[in-house]
């Protein structure tokens, strides 16, 4: 089974949520046949990568909210972490672009280092003192801690055409698959999950999606098939 | 989309189904957002690492063919090949287990290097004098050539268990969606095509896994979604 996961690293219910999602997966029976692959969503598509700020000073700004109501927003959101076992840093978080982030993280899949990449970058944007919006050279040092080769990842930075296809290919499915929000889980492209639910919610999904998985529609040309089976292979007769 | 191919590098009909679903591949027009993934199957998964004959005394002595129907046999599939442009040696191949080779792919597979090393074992197998079947640094060498590190791949070689259950599960998945026979294609675990079927049955099956995505059936817990979207995060009220 394949559970896809949209995400966005500014978006803390993502963070949360994966955190949710894992626990379920570690009490999945057959959590060794899962396999998981991340995809990429902007919450802020058309932030400028130099456009910085701080989270509170953005929603206010960007969403009317008062000081006092966005500190609040915060303050709840690091206590959901917190029952998550996540550290979370509720004052003084920066938001800014995360295009760059996502176009590492396709190149981190391809190089089998996608999941500690994420991991890392959730850390540093959520837990570290330190801003995630810090420069190209912030990045390097996490895609380094996540087993990529720093030489690789300044190349990947440097072009801001490499991968930033495969960012867009993943936002456009989202679209498609009628994500509106994330994180947004989708089970072998057969059942959804939106938002950071409870475990339980995810341990039905996959529950649901491994016991319930309708028999393939066979697509053929009409004729037999040319296979190789405990039989043999068939002889062509064409 | 996700493709997944389930295959053994022993089967002729595997490496001449994948050129021909790569044709159809090429030609759609949706093919960015196309990601193949290779999956284990032994044709064979009894056979002892060492236990290597030619190919025309093994199908002479398992299907009790005489030894001019295994070369007819070999003739045919060696023409369906040059049809798809690919090498075929019809004589003096051999055959062994491929074991050791689908435990590589999977490693290949977390090191991006699946599809090349794929490639590269197909065209060993069917094309080139010198047998695939000849000992672990044969292995090395293509998995070398594939881009994976000469060390890293001797380590997988050394031990039997490494990547095993990756082999098993492929298999054992394969059971479960009907695959009795190889090449078989599973296109986002809806539509299934068995064996090499013309490029025209992939390009129909891709059109159709692409044009009639079911809608995905939403599992929740009954609450409202916790998730970030351009409105901004949920604030948590439970």
């Amino acid at each position: 089974m394949r559970v896809e996961i949209w995400s966005d690293i500014a978006c803390p219910w993502c963070y949360v949520g994966k955190a949710r999602f894992e626990k379920a997966l570690r009490d999945f029976p057959y959590r060794d046949e899962v396999e998981v692959v991340h995809r990429s969503f902007e919450l802020d598509p058309g932030r400028a990568k130099d456009d910085v700020q701080p989270v509170i000073a953005m929603l206010t700004k960007k969403y009317g909210m008062s000081a006092a109501q966005a500190e609040a927003g915060e303050d709840n959101l690091g206590a959901q972490a917190a029952a998550e076992g996540l550290d979370y840093r509720t004052r003084g978080r920066d938001h800014g672009s995360t295009f760059d982030m996502h176009r590492l993280l396709h190149f981190a899949k391809e190089q089998g280092r996608q999941e500690q990449l994420l991991d890392l970058l959730y850390r540093a944007n959520f837990a570290e003192e330190r801003s995630l919006f810090d420069g190209d050279e912030r990045l390097v040092e996490l895609a380094v801690a996540a087993g990529l080769e720093a030489a690789a990842v300044r190349a990947v930075l440097a072009d801001a055409e490499a991968y930033a296809d495969d960012v867009r290919a993943d936002e456009r499915e989202a679209a498609q698959l009628g994500a509106s929000g994330v994180p947004f889980f989708v089970l072998d492209r057969t059942y959804g999950v939106s938002g950071a639910q409870p475990a339980e919610v995810f341990a039905q999904a996959l529950s649901q999606a491994y016991g319930e998985r309708p028999p393939l529609e066979i697509v053929d040309g009409g004729e037999g098939a040319d296979a190789c089976g405990p039989d043999g292979c068939a002889v062509p007769q064409h």
